[in-house]
């Protein structure tokens, strides 16, 4: 039910009237509104054609109105944004960005009754619940596919293929700007610092970085993911979220050795009861034969392992102008289908009362590289620490003699706040000089 | 509109009637069938909340009703398959497999007003045109996620996600036997005789395995998805196929020596005007560094072009129960969403006018193996030959001296026709002792 029915009539078919029409307001004209508002004018038959109606675009709200956008009509720009929002268009689409102002453009377009397409993760990390409450209110659709992965259909693929299914665990690369800095360090054996610079030259990373390589904005797409995929609410602040600031090029260097990648994982998964979903984003070590492995630059990739289909991965460009505006036209296609027959997509589950587990209490793999005394007993000694947190080792190499004498040790998954605090009664131990390197691994069969 | 609507208050939200239920009537037991009833009655409150209402089986037909079927319930079992179909119940979900019994089940069940999910491509590739058209008619559902790569989204996604792009290519791994017995062949060294063997002993390849080794599984499914990717009608009829069985391992050994890896591929693609699609199956060389080549053994992969959206990658298990039951469950949630709202999901576009172009017209790069004969000037022959054609030539290696001297060449892409023209020409020389080997390359940078 709309507050607001467009002007049809809801009981004939899309075919047999040519009249039929589906008003669009953009609120935003930077790089993905000029790429949306270009499809919408020069593929229109092919859209109407897909609708069943054609989509009119009423007004393109800007900030600059003195700034030239190519491939948006001059007539349809304007800087009133609050107007535009509430206009009562069929579908508003949010491309401003941000919480706060975002959030109030929504709200506002919600209520006046519009279907919402945003590709603002923040937002929808932040404020998904209220917004979806409103939007279910006044039976209209909210759907931000661009949010995540940006060209990447992921969002509708969980929320309905998989809607028969029971995930267990979500794990992608979803920030591209840190996928691109670790994919240089390990092809070019390079620092950290010198990538991050070279990226920012290139225009891969932002003059402030922060948001990307914090892991800021992967765990904004991870509540998004979790939510979806667990039917439950998950919001940014629930995410334990540790970025690559720390990954040097010797644990770059160690992780090849042993067949490793690292790579910047947002994951979500299940306890073993199946009460408790634990989402996070840090650093990884991943083997080389996954499929997140060869995974490189600035591609995104999404692995769901379910009850029933086993293990699914989606892969695509995760940013771009092009490939976002290509998300958002898919979702204006399907939210333009629903206004044309009357009726709304399904709405985002929540039903699920599973708790948001802490980071403690996620099943995790641990690397641990060790500079080491080089006298008898010590691996008997550092085995005991394990052992007295219940940790189980799966592989110990010992490494150098001497004053290099190191052990590089690997576990089977055991809670996280067990092995958090084996590390540190690893670095009280006399017979441990420095705990060189400790990453979390996943995806080994 | 559906010819027979569910016995629901069609006005309420999904939330405040308990007594909403939807009716599912399941034609076939066997594995796929056996798993979609044990998940509908052990998932049963979870279905029920992501639909809004809960599923209930009907009854679940089959053909011999001594055989134990475990997680369907005996008082449910019958066969009266046609009584089933017709019996009007919301969803009627067809697992029987074949072209023409499948097809009047199906008929029935949409006329009685039921909508449909099948995982029948066969079926789907054969009459998805007229069954379409009925379910348009009756205005229900049809859906069949599950008739192609099994438990990977792929055809939603195709359908809805990118539905406002337009899609240029798609290219897959969709049958699971070869894709098992190509990545043995490459692993192991191995003579296609020998692994097939193997393979049927493990339960990979079926006793008689035509229908896989001739590519004619993977052409109904290139059908299917090429309708999808298109908004167009094209049936198993339109698509040239060539299976895996000429593929020797002294074929598979020089595309590795060359960095290739020998797969077989559903490939549908526009010609450069846009105006016509060529839908084909073959054995294709693909660099060993494209997302393709790393999906081994019995995974499916499909990759999708977009104009806008680029390259997007669908990873997962094609086939066995539990992944096809998972498709098929996803689908039950989304027509069962659809029946309680009184609604129905888009209709397969087919407003498209492309043509069906025959395989002479597809834009393709050949490899080419010649055992030649060692004399000056043979290589500014067979080069002419390849002029005179139209054919342009990216790489030439000289390979062995006297009786063992050999030619390997690459092209550019060039029409199909064009390249067949040549290597018949090459056929006819006198300093051509023998084509050693044929094979299209897809996937260069």
């Amino acid at each position: 039910m709309h507050s607001q029915p467009i002007a049809i009539d809801p009981t004939g078919s899309a075919d047999d009237s040519p009249a039929r029409e589906v008003t669009v307001a953009l609120l935003g004209g930077g790089t993905v509104g000029s790429q949306v508002a270009r499809i919408l004018t020069e593929s229109a038959d092919d859209l109407a054609a897909r609708v069943g109606g054609r989509l009119r675009l009423t007004g393109v709200a800007v900030r600059n109105l003195e700034r030239v956008r190519p491939g948006v009509p001059r007539e349809l720009i304007t800087d009133d944004v609050a107007g535009l929002a509430a206009s009562g268009a069929d579908i508003v689409v949010e491309l401003i960005g941000g919480v706060e102002v975002a959030g109030e453009l929504v709200t506002a377009a919600l209520q006046a009754g519009s279907s919402v397409i945003s590709a603002n993760k923040a937002l929808m990390a932040e404020k998904g619940g209220e917004l979806h409450a409103l939007a279910e209110q006044q039976g209209v659709d909210l759907y931000y596919e661009a949010a995540v992965a940006g060209a990447i259909p992921l969002l509708r693929p969980l929320g309905d293929s998989l809607a028969g299914d029971r995930v267990q665990t979500v794990m992608g690369i979803v920030n591209g700007t840190t996928n691109y800095i670790l994919s240089r360090m390990d092809e070019e054996d390079a620092d950290y610092a010198e990538v991050l610079a070279d990226a920012q030259r290139l225009g891969y990373a932002e003059a402030d970085p922060t948001a990307d390589v914090a892991g800021l904005d992967a765990a904004a797409k991870a509540a998004i993911l979790a939510s979806l995929a667990f039917h439950t609410r998950v919001t940014l602040a629930d995410v334990h979220c540790e970025g690559i600031t720390e990954v040097t090029s010797e644990d770059v260097a160690a992780a090849r050795d042993m067949g490793f990648v690292i790579k910047l994982l947002a994951i979500a998964d299940t306890n073993r009861e199946g009460d408790g979903v634990c989402v996070r984003v840090h650093p990884t070590m991943v083997p080389r034969d996954h499929p997140l492995a060869s995974v490189r630059g600035a591609y995104n990739a999404v692995f769901v392992a379910a009850e029933a289909a086993g293990e699914v991965m989606f892969y695509g460009q995760g940013a771009g102008g092009e490939p976002t505006a290509s998300a958002v036209l898919g979702d204006l296609v399907t939210a333009a289908r629903n206004r044309i027959n009357g009726s709304r997509g399904a709405a985002a589950s929540t039903y699920s009362d599973v708790r948001i587990l802490p980071i403690g209490e996620a099943a995790t793999s641990y690397y641990v590289n060790l500079h080491v005394a080089d006298q008898p007993g010590v691996l008997a000694e550092i085995s005991q620490v394990f052992a007295d947190q219940g940790v189980s080792i799966s592989a110990v190499r010992q490494e150098g003699q001497g004053d290099q004498a190191g052990l590089v040790i690997r576990t089977h998954p055991a809670p996280d706040s067990a092995l958090s605090a084996t590390i540190e009664q690893l670095g009280l131990m006399g017979s441990v000089k420095e705990v060189v390197g400790v990453m979390r691994v996943v995806g080994e069969q």
